[in-house]
C-alpha cells in the first residue's frame, strides 16, 4: 500500500464520519452529496505543489490551466457538469511572482470560460513552496451508483479516451534535457478535461475514473473497488501516438504507468456499445475497448498474445515519488 | 494595500467570472451560491501553512482543530448551518508524520462531530512544506445582503463576540518565550466558531465578518466595502480578558490588532438590539456592543473620550507577514 493511501484509510476513512446527504464520501474521483430535485452535487479538491505535480519553474499559464484541468477531469469521470471553483494560491511573494499569478490566471481564465466555472472563492496565501489547491463543484442527474470506481461488473468492456503515454512521455524528455515535441508538451501542461465526453457517457458506463496515476495503476483501483475483479487487455488496442509507440520499445509498460493522461477510464456492458460509440462520435471525443473485465483477480496485458510482465509498482503516486 | 488584496484585486477578481447561480462570489468571507428552495448555499476555503498560521512544531491535535475551526467561522459569519468539508494535506512523509497525522484528524474530528460536518472528500500530497486547505460548505435561509460585508449601514449598532485579544496575547507571549496561561493557549489553538450565534443573527443583522486578521482590520474590511463609511468605537466596552488588558497597557492597540480571534464582528439596527441580545443569550455566547458606524469615514476609537492613535497597519496581514 503506497503511503497516500496507508494515511487515508488507516487515519482520515475512520474519521470522515457519515453526514446527512452524503451519497458518497471519500475514496473516489469525487464526492456526491444530494442536490436539488433529481440532481446530485459533485465535489473534487486536489492540492498540485510545485516541484511535484509541476516544474518549479513552469509556465504560469500552464499551471493555472493544469490546476483547474485536473479536478475538472475529476467531475468529468463522474459525468458531472462543473459549476463553482475555489482556488487557493500559496507562494513566495516577490514582483517576479505578481507576473507570474497574472499568467496563471489568463490560463484558469482561459479553460474555465470555455467550461464555463465561475471562480467564486478562495484563499491566497504566502508560503516557502508554490502550492495550489483547488475546489470544484459540478452537478449531476442522479444516478445510482453511476460512473463510480465500485462499479465495474464482471463482462464489462473496458474503455479509454484519447491517447495514453503522450504526458509521461514529455516528463520524461524533460527529466533527460531533450527536446520536447510541442505535442507531447500540450498533453503535459494542458490536458483537457473529458467533460462532454463523461456527461454523455453516464447514462451507460458502470465504473469510471479519469487516468491520473497511470492506465495500470488506475484500472486496479476499479477493480480492487469493485470486489476484487481483473482486467484482460490487449496491448495493441491501447490508443497511443507514434512517438509514444517509439517510446515503448524500451519497455511496453512504460505508458501503462506514467500517469498525467488525464483521460477517461471506463467499464461499460457489451450491450451498450453502439450507445458508447455514439456519444463519443457526439462529443468529438475519440474512445478505443482495449479490453475487458474478468472475474478471476489481477490485470493481464497481452501483447501479440503473450502476457507482459507487469512492474510491481503500477503508477506514479504523487505521494510518494 | 496589503500584497494579498492586491494579488486578489489586480489579478483574480478581474477574472473570476459570472457564473449561473453566484449569488456573492470573492470578496467575502464565504461565497453564496443558489441552492434548493429558499436556501442559498455558502462556500468559503482558507489554508493555513506551517510557520505562518500555526507553528511548525504544533501538536496535530490543535492543527486539526484549527484548520476545520477557521473555515468553520467563516461559514459563522454567513449564518449558514455548515454541512461537508474536504481537506486536502501536503506534508513531509516520515513515521513520526504519521502520528502527526493521526491526531491531526482526531482533533478534526472531534470538531466536526460536534458541528455535524462531514469529511466527504479531498486530497494527500507530499510537500516540503507542512500545509492545510480546507473548503467547506454549508446553507443558510436566503436572506439578500444578509450578513455580507457590503451591508453595514450609518448608525448600525457595532457588536462583537467573546473576548479579543486573547490568542493574540497567546502568540505574543509564545514568541517571547514565556508561558502561555491554558485559557490563552486555548483561544489560540482551539478557536470555538461562532456558528449558533451566526445562525440566529441571519435575521437581524446587517454587515458581519469574523475576526481573523484583527478587529481594527476587519472592521475596515466592512466599512470599505459598505461604500466608505467609519466607526467610532469605544475602547472600553471592547470585551477583554484581564491579562489582554494588562498586556494593553503595553499599546491599547495590541489587542485590537493582533489577530486570530475568530469572534463575529457585526453591525444591526438599533432597533434590533432586543432581538439581537436574545440570539445571544439563547445560544449562550457573549456579545458587546462597542460602538457605531457613521457616514464621517475611518475608524475613531476613543479612550477615557479621547481618540487614540491608530497603527499605519491594522492588523495581522497573512500575506506579508
Amino acid at each position: 500500500m503506497s503511503p497516500e493511501f496507508s494515511l487515508i484509510n488507516e487515519h482520515i476513512l475512520p474519521r470522515a464520519g457519515h453526514g446527512q446527504g452524503v451519497i458518497l464520501g471519500i475514496g473516489d474521483d469525487a464526492a456526491l452529496v444530494v442536490g436539488c430535485g433529481d440532481r446530485e452535487q459533485v465535489l473534487a479538491m486536489d492540492t498540485l505543489v510545485a516541484g511535484r505535480h509541476f516544474f518549479a519553474d513552469q509556465a504560469g499559464y500552464d499551471a493555472g490551466w493544469k490546476a483547474l484541468a485536473v479536478n475538472l477531469s475529476d467531475l468529468a469521470s463522474m459525468g458531472a457538469v462543473p459549476r463553482y471553483a475555489l482556488l487557493s494560491l500559496s507562494l513566495p511573494y516577490d514582483d517576479r511572482r505578481t507576473a507570474w499569478v497574472a499568467e496563471f490566471m489568463r490560463g484558469w481564465r482561459d479553460l474555465a470560460t470555455a467550461e464555463q466555472v465561475a471562480l467564486i472563492g478562495g484563499d491566497t496565501t504566502s508560503s516557502p513552496v508554490l502550492s495550489i489547491s483547488v475546489t470544484v463543484i459540478g452537478e449531476r442527474p442522479a444516478r445510482t451508483l453511476g460512473m463510480l470506481r465500485q462499479s465495474a461488473m464482471v463482462g464489462d468492456d473496458l474503455w479509454v479516451s484519447g491517447q495514453i503515454g503522450s504526458a509521461g512521455l514529455a516528463l520524461a524528455l524533460h527529466l533527460a534535457g531533450r527536446d520536447v515535441p510541442s505535442a507531447l508538451a500540450q498533453a503535459l501542461h494542458r490536458p483537457q478535461p473529458r467533460l462532454a465526453l463523461g456527461q454523455g457517457l453516464l447514462p451507460w458506463v458502470n465504473a469510471a475514473m479519469d487516468v491520473s496515476d497511470g492506465l495500470l495503476a488506475d484500472l486496479s483501483h476499479i477493480l480492487q473497488a469493485s470486489g476484487g475483479l481483473g482486467a484482460e487487455i490487449a496491448w495493441e488496442s491501447i490508443p497511443m501516438g507514434t512517438a509514444v509507440r517509439a517510446w515503448a520499445q524500451e519497455d511496453p509498460c512504460l505508458p501503462l504507468t506514467a500517469g498525467d493522461d488525464y483521460e477517461l477510464l471506463f467499464s461499460a456492458p457489451t450491450g451498450v456499445r453502439a450507445q458508447v460509440l455514439a456519444v463519443a462520435e457526439h462529443t468529438r471525443t475519440p474512445i478505443y475497448r482495449i479490453g475487458y473485465l474478468r472475474a478471476e483477480a489481477g490485470i493481464c496485458v497481452k501483447r501479440d498474445g503473450q502476457a507482459l510482465v507487469l512492474p510491481q509498482r503500477l503508477g506514479f503516486d504523487h505521494f510518494s515519488a
